[in-house]
């Protein structure tokens, strides 16, 4: 076996400012619209649902935004996260490949969502919010945001998916753990989740809708904000800290990516670790691939349209113009429920549209498999969602070994899987199969996208 | 809520040697005996169950031993561990303490465990094993060695106490994701398990039942080890690497322990935290208290008597002076699976003898209460057993603040919750209970101890 190749950042490189790509894009993305009047939503619209700050952070063109000491001095709880070289993984592949991995599971919730949690819950603090409403699909943003919360007395409501629900109860006794509530979604709490449930009462639930529940708490009560853990520009910013510590922990190694790659649902944790190198691209400085990575059953950037659509299933959200399977697709109930979603980061979908970044798509086995290769190799078990991006590391070096080429390969393993273990249970026992959307119902819900 | 305050060395500062106790040791326990001869027992006894230089390592006098390059490296992949200052809970608790914890969380496996699992897979790697055997409560250890034996090529086969198996099954997931085998115990697979199920079909197993079984295996197989995670006095002294790097934080906290808090089931992460600091107490440098919290339901050191016994149920093992509940004791099926053994490691016994240490014991109720406080106070699950420590440095604190006294505590967070989150659930459901032992099992365990 392999030497553990570990880069960690001493504290106080932990950055002092996220990076924003809107500063150095060469065009940028449509405006978000009205869903009654279809015309661009200015801040007001949004104060209902996001404190101000939040608001200004999502349309701002600055290149650097300060992160608040605060948010910086919690961030230390689990920052700088360790940058690997998987020298182990590399020699069973047997590729010329350097393959290296930026690992986010060693937060409170074992993902790259606090990053965004953190600071959403200090915003939502300052101006004085008592409680924030979110959805969530495998459990992982709505821990995140749990554990924000206690930090900051703020009280969370989570709508999590049913299906995911279902699958990962613990996710919910982790929430629980930290002081919030957690629904199943659809529930009989709100107007949307009724609507849902009238015409199928056993639906398993998505991410559209339980994102319609929260906001329609938050839009109907003064004293709730909504808050949403992928998928927004202010986001993904957040999550660019990731990249950035991953730009001077790969100076430390001496080296520098060719190909990066990261998982895709929303968006938000591939955002973290390419935008900040993408960001250099376009200033001049580099040439790198980027490949999304996203699941064969709910496949918005290979097979979406480019389009305005809602960002929920109740329809009461902006129209943002995304890559998207239609705002009334309901994904199948595969494992990586963090992926589980109809639509794409405005930002990630406007970086695809201008050919800044490739998109694929893996099956729910080999994805698993890929997971299981990597556990054994370097001793960390992948949530199902980051299996994908192990996925798309190992296609690309073995390219590499076909070819020859010893490229540098660069990661975001996003999240850990020790609350997805019945995944990988069902995976031992063969249980486990290969889901896919039904075309009928793809096609039904695309033909649905709002005119505009 | 209060900043992070995180002492973190540099990879360079993982210590080169591991700490033997013995040598600073005023006397030294009584040596193991054969259980047929009653008398001593000499390396080659020792020789078909562990490698040589394990077995040198067991009986050695000297101070410091050189932890081998190999597995210096490999510890990088966590180690440095974390050290937190636990400031928010300091503020709930409203205590002139100040509370420091070392976190063994971040280790693949999630606990203290893979510190010695990776020497010993090293050592039985280095003589050519091919196969190691071995026992687990909660899984800890289990997944630990799975993890080691994947770096190193060995086969691992997990007996898993069957209360545990139940109700922690990811573990045993986990392990299969490392590449090992997990069987529940008692099984059919062996004349120890058999001869439990003939007697009680139903048994939910016990640690000492699990190492009866694993030890049979290697003893009847040539080209099989055991290994045993805790207890033995090599496996304390791997374990040092956790007290020797908390020496070297305290100092970049520029503070000193005045009580140092860990739980007790074998005793190897209240070891591991505890020996550096009872070291330089013996040699005169620092005066420390040192407390051993252990379960109401398995009680050894404060309810067991002192005494030559059985390291397992099936009476294969060597006689060893421990504080011991009586090996065919079985604990009830509490959540603290790792804390759930008949007897205490012997050095751990000696120095509780020699007044050297404090026992307490807490209900599990009560341990469970601190860890939730600790949960939304600090960010982070505590695995039930972590608990035990949690509630013993909450007593401390709490103490402090009615006597108006700052002093510092530090405790060994030896281990996370995310395999344990049935626990919690059940926790929040109001559905655990304070379970106890019943009394006339215990003084006809203990009145079956063996006459030396």
């Amino acid at each position: 076996m392999s030497d553990t190749i570990k880069y960690l950042l001493p504290e106080n490189e932990i950055p002092k400012s996220w990076y924003n790509l809107m500063a150095d894009l060469p065009s940028h993305p449509s405006p978000p619209l009205h869903p009654g009047t279809k015309q661009p939503i200015g801040p007001d619209d949004l104060a209902p649902l996001f404190p101000m700050e939040i608001i200004m952070q999502e349309v701002s063109m600055e290149r650097e935004i300060d992160i608040p000491d605060p948010v910086r001095r919690i961030y230390k709880q689990w920052r700088p996260a360790p940058l690997y070289r998987a020298r182990n993984l590399e020699k069973i592949l047997d590729t010329p490949a350097k393959i290296y991995y930026k690992y986010e599971g060693v937060s409170p919730s074992g993902s790259h969502k606090p990053n965004t949690a953190v600071p959403q819950a200090f915003y939502n603090a300052q101006e004085g919010v008592k409680k924030i409403t979110t959805e969530t699909g495998a459990g992982q943003w709505g821990s995140s945001l749990a554990y924000a919360g206690a930090l900051f007395g703020i009280d969370v409501q989570v709508f999590m998916v049913k299906v995911s629900f279902q699958h990962k109860p613990y996710r919910k006794a982790l929430m629980e753990s930290f002081g919030a509530q957690c629904f199943a979604s659809p529930s009989d709490m709100t107007n949307s989740g009724r609507a849902i449930l009238e015409k199928d009462p056993d639906s398993s639930g998505s991410l559209g809708i339980a994102i319609s529940e929260a906001v329609e708490i938050a839009a109907t009560n003064d004293d709730t904000k909504y808050a949403l853990g992928s998928v927004l520009n202010h986001v993904l910013m957040h999550q660019s800290i990731v990249g950035l510590e991953s730009i001077k922990q790969m100076e430390m190694a001496d080296d520098y990516p060719d190909i990066i790659v990261g998982c895709t649902g929303g968006g938000s944790n591939f955002a973290g670790i390419a935008f900040p190198f993408l960001g250099q691209k376009l200033r001049g400085g580099s040439d790198i691939d980027i490949v999304a990575v996203e699941p064969a059953a709910c496949p918005s950037l290979t097979k979406g349209q480019y389009a305005y659509d809602f960002g929920d299933t109740g329809q009461m959200t902006p129209l943002v113009k995304m890559h998207t399977l239609g705002s009334s697709f309901i994904p199948p109930a595969f494992h990586a429920g963090g992926l589980r979603y109809h639509g794409m980061a405005p930002l990630v979908s406007h970086i695809k549209d201008l050919g800044l970044i490739d998109a694929v798509s893996y099956t729910q086995l080999e994805v698993f498999e890929a997971g299981v290769q990597f556990a054994r190799a370097e001793g960390i078990i992948p949530a199902p969602e980051a299996n994908h991006a192990v996925k798309g590391a190992i296609v690309e070096a073995l390219k590499c070994k076909k070819e020859g080429k010893s490229k540098t390969i660069l990661f975001n393993l996003c999240g850990h899987g020790h609350f997805d273990m019945q995944a990988y249970t069902d995976y031992f026992a063969g249980k486990l199969t290969d889901m896919s959307y039904n075309e009928e119902e793809l096609a039904m819900a695309l033909s649905g996208l709002p005119s505009v």
